[in-house]
């Protein structure tokens, strides 16, 4: 399964409004089949993995991060259809698909054609691959992830604004990353027309999955640029996102105005081993008045060093 | 080296001017002796470790944390001495003793008595355990731990100056270990007044062992208190303090100013999983005028998982 989510993380930021599946199909301890789904969601993982693994998948064991869809669609056949038409021997699934259009029927379908199904393996996991389309489905909005780089002390630029760099060229390459796996990435008002920033994925073979640019403003900051910008007139406007990954990349306005609406679901923290002191906060004002209600916020799902930098990535509770 | 360490951790803080020294005497596989440098600096850790192996100290294996000293004193005969006259098979030394009156003569004495002697082993675990000795030696001043206890945004209290509780009681504990650790203890003005802090070690079985109380203050700052405070005029004015190893707890404004001085040796770095945003800085302004000067100067030497917090050791390059 953790081959199967990190398939599904191929597809990540790119297949809304359908969920980025990931699906492995092993026969005799060997993979037979590979699938994600494709950018704008056909084909499916399932669909993918099936093409490949051919006459293999008959008594297989399929991996697969959400529950095969059981409805139809102009686009092509339902993959508890297509799976059941070629009987693996098992079906290893983590998640129900929350769809009510499936909700458990493709689990359904598949028993009744006689393929055993477990379900509910490593659903963390598949969890977080899938965290856009989950959230979408739970709340009707985007998955947020705010990055904040900055020093031991929490500054993210001396007095005079100086902010390059605090991070290493490990951490800004791997925030680059991040921005690969979002489809919107945001940032505040003050940033944009400091910076201007290009936002862009400037890492090798992955340019072309830049994620479409947001700012946070009250109207459209018409400022000349060589790509297209979008503006967000309020944090709770992402519900109408036309994306399930956004990314918030600065400056301290914008990741507040979040996180004072409760909007973050994922905190990427990039540290690097300096002290600055008098400087610039990495956020501001996020509207706590009283400490016992700041925790039990958040947990810590992983941290690494990058280069000399620490990367803690903490994720709220719901 | 790694136990003989750990037994010179117990006389530390407790046995300046003199080294708190670790010594464990194997023999056969088996422990012989083991022995601390006593509090006020005699018996030393080779007496004592002698004393506990008797005759299984001839052929044993010596294992110190510094080399065993050559000078005679009106307190006690020297260690090479003891030991050459013992007769171990070997002694395992991790430093040389920067006390002039020893210096390579204690180990020149055990080879002359024709006892080997390794040198240099594990020299990184015996300099922190006996980081207060050696900074004395180098830089004439006791060596300098920074405790900081922030949220993830490097804040250590709410605008209403609300600040407990910001870590949780496994990183309260903590502290009160590293307090046991020093043999004195700062706080800033700001923390005294507000506070008057008791600052003493509440840890069953480590009561005695809280350290002198210092306050950073212009003038003595009589305020009444059940315990004795004392005061420094300045971070500089720690050449003349009655201890090796010092601890400062707060605020913000004694924190600043000994990173200010480039007069903190070690960092101790708590913090909660929760973020404050408005609220109150760890540390204000600590001079500096450009980023690149804040690169460089602090490495990561141990992090752990404290309940829910994270503590993280930074140590300073020189």
């Amino acid at each position: 399964m953790a081959a199967a989510a990190a398939l599904s993380e191929r597809g990540r930021g790119r297949t809304a409004p359908n969920p980025n599946v990931g699906c492995l199909i092993v026969r005799e301890g060997r993979v037979a089949g590979r699938g994600w789904t494709q950018p704008g969601g056909r084909p499916h993982a399932e669909a993918m993995a099936l093409e490949q693994a051919g006459d293999a998948a008959g008594g297989a064991t399929v991996y697969v991060t959400l529950e095969p869809c059981a409805h139809e669609s102009p686009r092509g056949p339902a993959c508890a259809d297509l799976l059941a038409a070629v009987k693996p021997a098992r079906v290893v699934a983590a998640l129900i698909d929350p769809d009510p259009r499936t909700a458990g029927r493709g689990f359904a379908r598949l028993r009744g054609a006689g393929v055993a199904v477990t379900e509910g393996v490593s659903t963390d996991l598949a969890r977080r691959a899938m965290a856009g389309f989950l959230t979408r489905r739970a709340l009707g909005r985007p998955h947020v992830t705010l990055k904040l780089a900055t020093s031991l002390d929490g500054k993210i630029a001396l007095p005079s604004g100086e902010s390059k760099w605090i991070t290493g060229p490990e951490s800004r390459a791997h925030a680059h990353l991040e921005r690969a796996r979002a489809d919107a990435i945001l940032v505040g008002r003050g940033t944009f027309k400091a910076d201007a920033p290009r936002l862009d994925v400037r890492l090798a073979g992955l340019e072309e999955r830049s994620p479409a640019r947001f700012v946070l403003a009250a109207k459209n900051p018409s400022v000349p640029s060589e790509r297209e910008w979008n503006w967000l007139d309020s944090p709770h406007a992402i519900t109408s996102l036309p994306a399930d990954h956004l990314l918030i990349e600065g400056g301290a306005g914008a990741a507040s105005a979040f996180l004072a609406a409760g909007l973050v679901d994922r905190l990427l923290l990039y540290r690097a081993p300096i002290l600055i002191g008098e400087g610039r906060a990495c956020i501001g004002d996020i509207g706590l008045s009283r400490l016992a209600d700041a925790h039990g916020r958040w947990v810590l799902a992983d941290s690494r060093m990058l280069g000399t930098d620490r990367l803690e990535i903490y994720e709220r509770k719901r």
